[in-house]
């Protein structure tokens, strides 16, 4: 998606590590038309597996979720990553390894808003070692409903999130997808 | 707004204790339509206020700031509650209570984000007792910009926290304003 990859050349910044930084337009500022035509998009291409829900992880997960499932016409559901109050005592948790918190980190959802035979678009801003998204992929088989495809905003392609993900045999889709980052600052994109 | 309360009417739970669950369609799951209309109106009642950004705190902030954002055609940024290893060292950082963490939580703004001088709106998912939209307004006031607006999809009017920034002398506007949750789990609207 040509929108997105200017704005990551114009505004992103490698700071070494493997960690582009992106908080001007996505993940502490965000740009909102930008955002909901990358939602748009995503929505486009995803369309024909005809999801009933979109699920992602809060909490940079819950813009580009919104408006993928705004276009979709679907609800939205993010996975806690600290139990809220509201939340029942019976619910699905899954661990995941976070590599720039250095530990793992829990993801639940509620039961009431996952349901077994449910089509589920898992949807987040980047898919880099897919740590995460394997994370709601747990959620997702744990209530007996079926991810149907999974899409990112970003893709770090050297990572190796995507094969992770082959074995589930769904649509993969990333709107930016960054082959390399090199010291000098330069950014790479695959295609 | 005639859809939100409907809505609350007919999803929302009043669990006891002053505690509200709209996990259904905000909180958990987000109806992003709802959302969407949601923005549009806060959007059309904060416009003659002119704002430059809408500004929220994370988590249940990001859904009605975003969707605010995009109808007003303004960036949106959300304070953080952890710092994340792209901020820089020098930041804007307030404490504030957190009645259903039973402890302080930090909120914090990158400096390239929030600068002097511009015109800020507040958008957050509730007005309770205002503490964490008081702390929003003391990170905009350390950035030297301006607070002209607060919004809110739900206003709990029985919490005080309009009093408490009523001192601010700027529009303050609730899509849903609670004037009474009871035991029996009858909600009460203030119009």
């Amino acid at each position: 998606m040509h929108l997105l990859k200017e704005r990551i050349l114009k505004d992103g910044r490698y700071l070494g590590g493997g960690i582009l930084k992106v908080d001007a337009f996505i993940n502490h500022q965000v740009d909102a038309g930008l955002m909901m035509a990358c939602g748009q998009e995503l929505a486009r291409r995803f369309a024909p597996t005809r999801p009933e829900k979109v699920f992602t992880a809060e909490i940079s997960g819950i813009a580009p979720a919104l408006a993928t499932g705004y276009y979709l016409r679907v609800p939205v559901v993010f996975a806690r990553k600290h139990r809220p109050v509201t939340m029942p005592d019976q619910i699905f948790l899954t661990l995941t390894p976070s590599h720039t918190k250095g530990r793992e980190v829990e993801l639940m959802v509620s039961p009431e808003y996952l349901r077994a035979g449910e089509r589920i678009l898992i949807i987040d801003d980047f898919l880099a070692s897919g740590e995460t998204i394997l994370g709601l992929v747990r959620l997702v088989q744990a209530a007996q409903a079926e991810v149907v495809g999974i899409g990112a905003l970003i893709e770090k392609t050297f990572e190796g999130g995507r094969a992770k993900l082959a074995s589930l045999g769904v649509p993969i889709e990333a709107l930016a997808r960054i082959s390399a980052l090199h010291d000098d600052g330069r950014i790479e994109f695959a295609e």
